[in-house]
């Protein structure tokens, strides 16, 4: 079996800074990093205390992408990230900034390496402390509001050390594929730092004898194991490692399953794919699997409660190599200063061989049964139907709720073709983050699952969307409120429930798009079709299901949930 | 002259805790104590760790009334406190909490009683801290941003000290007229604490002596001024004293002006009614009549930037007396312990007469001009157009932008009647703000000024707004883009244009109200004319203008700014 070729999707490749630097503005020195890193697009919304850096950023190669709102720009910065390998959004002081919050702690949570760069007062108008607008405490409120939601953080307000401070958080996030912030005080932006700065990367190396140590008794389980598995997590994504992920089981014919959160990480169509394992929420088949391994090799995993199932994941871990970016443990034990690259080539390098497996047969594999025309459509049938469809350059991006959960049944093709919020589950995710994904990568088609809550939230970022000639397909799976919660909390709440949108009727304010509506399986077929040929416009699919439909995956979480809540 | 009644406008009363507590849940007494303060109606998104407590708020005789996005819902929370007295928010954990950050930041800056419920994770799920959905750094990120946002803070964790945890927040939310943060972790939602609450309300009140000292020499001061003048400010509404204001003011015969954060705080067409001062900003006649006085009473008055004309004030502080909630200060010194209410109560028993002054007449004050009917509409005769319309019962909520400092032309009729974010300046915050004047004051008509820009952040909250039968006139200023942006940094830069939205369509998709399009003024008259009289439907009126129009304050706020940008 040959190793599969890694293409377009790959993640933005890094260029180190300059030997010295001279001459350079901050903002300048700023915006030549960002390239250096791979960022070619940035997302934002200026403001008064940020102009003067969208000024420097209108002249520099970068590219703006204005957004309708600044968190829509976080989640656009996130999934440009996600699949880019780096992001950035920029914004202006506290409106701007502090309406980045939630996305960027998603950022945090599902590790998405995205720079938030702020303006703010410049220095010398602090003088006194005066309560310049924006201000909510004093001067510090937003930087100390970030350093909670940040991997790293820096306020650029001392020339001498800016340029340092820059590099400080670029490299965090780089290391921690975590969001980073830097705050610009607008009188600092032309500043030219005097004498001349010498960057210094220090690169982080493994400690040589853990990491042997390690690699040796990770041989030692997967040479001795009859079933080993691999649960592969976002991570090897995130910190580009597919390639050897494929390789490591390609050569040994060790089988792959991924958690909700790694959706994609792999092809779901190569042979060594098993499923998406989700404990007793997933596919029995999944489970069983996964779980009746006597070795399990869980690379750059999270263990979240919707990836383990909310806690019905019955994993041994006498039989677990886990490995990530913050831990390498082996059964009880764990490993300390072993980086999550260096561990995974040298797995690569140890050429290992597997036994032969018979992997389960897969639910979603069947072929799409036929159409019945005049049946009311159901999320389930939706998700047949659109996998049916799926082709190698499309992405599929789910929000949270039943978007989310019912997509577990799709196939996706290709590396990375798949974004959900699956552990932060921030509604409102998916519109925004198929704007971030389409200019990370263009070539693709993206397919957007959203419910008609989360849609409510932030849809109309298809503002920008079909601004920048973009055509999506954006299925609104509408069933008049929060489904998830009904589920969740049985009772007649109307709470659960949400004004009615003609979702389909959206093309008409914006100028542009087509609006289908549908309420059968033929429809939406026969809507799902016209849209996909049809490579000029963004189209909207509104899906009226009946307020109860569920997907079997939802279903299956809300039993387990419901007595928590 | 008699004391103008005050009516309907009043702030809500507050009812004291009940003397002892028991039997009742943590909730359940949440619940009491929040309808105890005046809350009727409560803003949000339900969520899973918060649907416990929607389901016990559905129960009470508090409206939830849920909105498109929790952000929405603290800017809805924040009106309603301004006119209510109180006003309360209520999300689920990060997702829903982390996007009210810059809502409620709003809030803190411009002195709003919000009160924020989040629910969270129950305190026995946390146990070997795992990963639950939502999840940021640690089950503490929430509250440690909210800390900074807010003037007091509880996790309610201990249900021994539960109920005196809500009363410390409740009761600094009320004393600082800020936001409070109340987090509930959703299995303490139903816990009912063992034993009796015995409510300790402890009541500030002011230093006798420093009291007497400083109101003797106010007095002294007033009664020896030749041209004494009242610069009202927003905190003479928020502490309920517009009555005792009145009464100082009436009696003494001493002229009001008012600040823009303070705008409408009195009636505009109160005869003592100067206009707002804001230095070079605002009008000529105004600046002088308030700079050439010999004893200046500010009173309830914040010095931020834009309430001093980015600081083009020329108050000398050897004739100023400056009483607000958190500083009294006489010339160059300070009294430390005197309640801002207590000083203005004691000002009003002083029965202080003052010399009778020629007011200033005033710009707004001129009818409005023919209407030709073929020009183009500007800002400007947008405002004058209006003017001529409000009544009594007219409420004006004005977004960030030149919506807001056009307003400043506005004659406003009643207490309480003007809304705008002018201090923290949060574009977005109209629309929704509008939601909450109404459910705090549906016997008012609202009108809400927004920019294209603003809109496009958080205008579709029209949805609740049409949801609840509530029918505001929306005026959109359509100038394709950030205006106030593009006078501040002049270039033909890109980043301040937006893709155009057909406004007038809107009601098509929310399957409700009016959408009119108008580009001369006698369009928007006769728009504004039907609008007016449709007490049965929202009505949306697009107004195309000038790309380069803008009002005579926003014009002088540029140029006066634009040097710091």
């Amino acid at each position: 079996m040959s190793v599969s070729k890694i293409t377009a999707r790959d993640i933005a490749s890094h260029k180190s800074p300059p030997a010295a630097v001279s001459g350079v503005s901050i903002g300048g020195y700023l915006i030549e990093r960002l390239q250096d890193l791979g960022v070619r697009d940035i997302f934002g919304i200026p403001g008064d205390y940020v102009l003067a850096f969208y000024a420097q950023l209108e002249k520099s190669p970068l590219r703006t992408i204005g957004c309708t709102r600044e968190d829509c720009a976080g989640f656009a910065a996130d999934a440009y990230a996600r699949l880019n390998g780096i992001g950035a959004v920029c914004v202006t002081y506290c409106v701007g900034g502090l309406s980045l919050c939630n996305s960027i702690a998603g950022a945090y949570a599902e590790k998405s390496p995205v720079v938030v760069i702020s303006g703010s007062p410049g220095l010398n108008e602090r003088f006194n402390n005066p309560l310049l607008h924006h201000r909510v405490k004093n001067f510090q409120t937003q930087s100390n509001v970030f350093r909670r939601l940040c991997v790293s953080s820096a306020v650029l307000e001392d020339p001498y050390i800016a340029f340092r401070e820059i590099d400080r958080v670029l490299d965090a996030v780089l290391r921690y594929r975590r969001p980073g912030y830097i705050e610009l005080p607008r009188d600092m932006i032309d500043v030219i730092p005097e004498g001349e700065y010498i960057p210094k990367t220090v690169k982080p190396t493994s400690d040589k004898n853990a990491l042997r140590e390690a690699l040796n008794e990770a041989v030692r389980l997967i040479s001795a194991s009859q079933r080993p598995v691999i649960l592969a997590g976002v991570e090897v994504h995130r910190f580009g490692l597919q390639k050897q992920l494929l390789e490591l089981a390609e050569a040994a014919n060790i089988p792959i399953a991924t958690t909700m959160l790694g959706k994609s990480v792999i092809s779901e169509t190569h042979p060594l794919f098993v499923g998406v394992y989700e404990g007793a929420m997933g596919q029995e088949e999944v489970t069983e699997f996964v779980e009746k391994s006597d070795c399990i090799l869980m690379l750059g995993t999270f263990l979240t409660d919707i990836n383990l199932g909310i806690y019905t994941a019955n994993l041994d871990p006498s039989k677990c190599i886990y490995a990530t970016s913050e831990k390498l443990r082996i059964s009880h034990h764990e490993y300390h200063g072993v980086l999550f690259g260096d561990f995974m080539s040298e797995l690569v390098a140890a050429k290992l061989k597997g036994p032969e497996q018979t992997l389960p047969s897969r639910e979603t594999e069947t072929a799409v049964p036929a159409i019945e025309s005049d049946a009311p459509i159901t999320i389930s049938r939706v998700i047949a139907i659109l996998n049916n469809e799926l082709d190698d350059s499309t992405i599929v991006i789910a929000d949270a709720g039943d978007a989310l959960f019912s997509s577990v049944e799709l196939s996706i093709h290709q590396q990375a073709e798949f974004l959900g919020p699956a552990y932060y589950a921030s509604m409102g995710f998916s519109v925004p983050a198929a704007l971030g994904a389409m200019a990370a990568k263009p070539d693709l088609r993206s397919v957007v699952l959203v419910g008609d809550g989360a849609f409510q939230m932030t849809g109309m970022e298809l503002s920008t969307i079909v601004r920048h000639g973009y055509h999506p397909i954006v299925i609104v799976l509408d069933n008049e409120g929060y489904g998830t919660e009904r589920l969740l909390h049985r009772g007649n709440y109307t709470f659960n429930e949400i004004h009615s949108w003609n979702f389909a009727k959206l093309p008409t304010v914006l100028g542009h798009g087509t609006g289908y509506e549908v309420a059968t399986e033929g429809q939406f077929a026969d809507a799902l079709r016209t849209a996909w040929e049809d490579r000029e416009t963004m189209s909207i699919i509104q899906v009226h299901l009946d307020r109860n439909d569920s997907s079997k995956p939802l279903a299956r979480l809300a039993e387990r949930l419901r007595n928590k809540v």
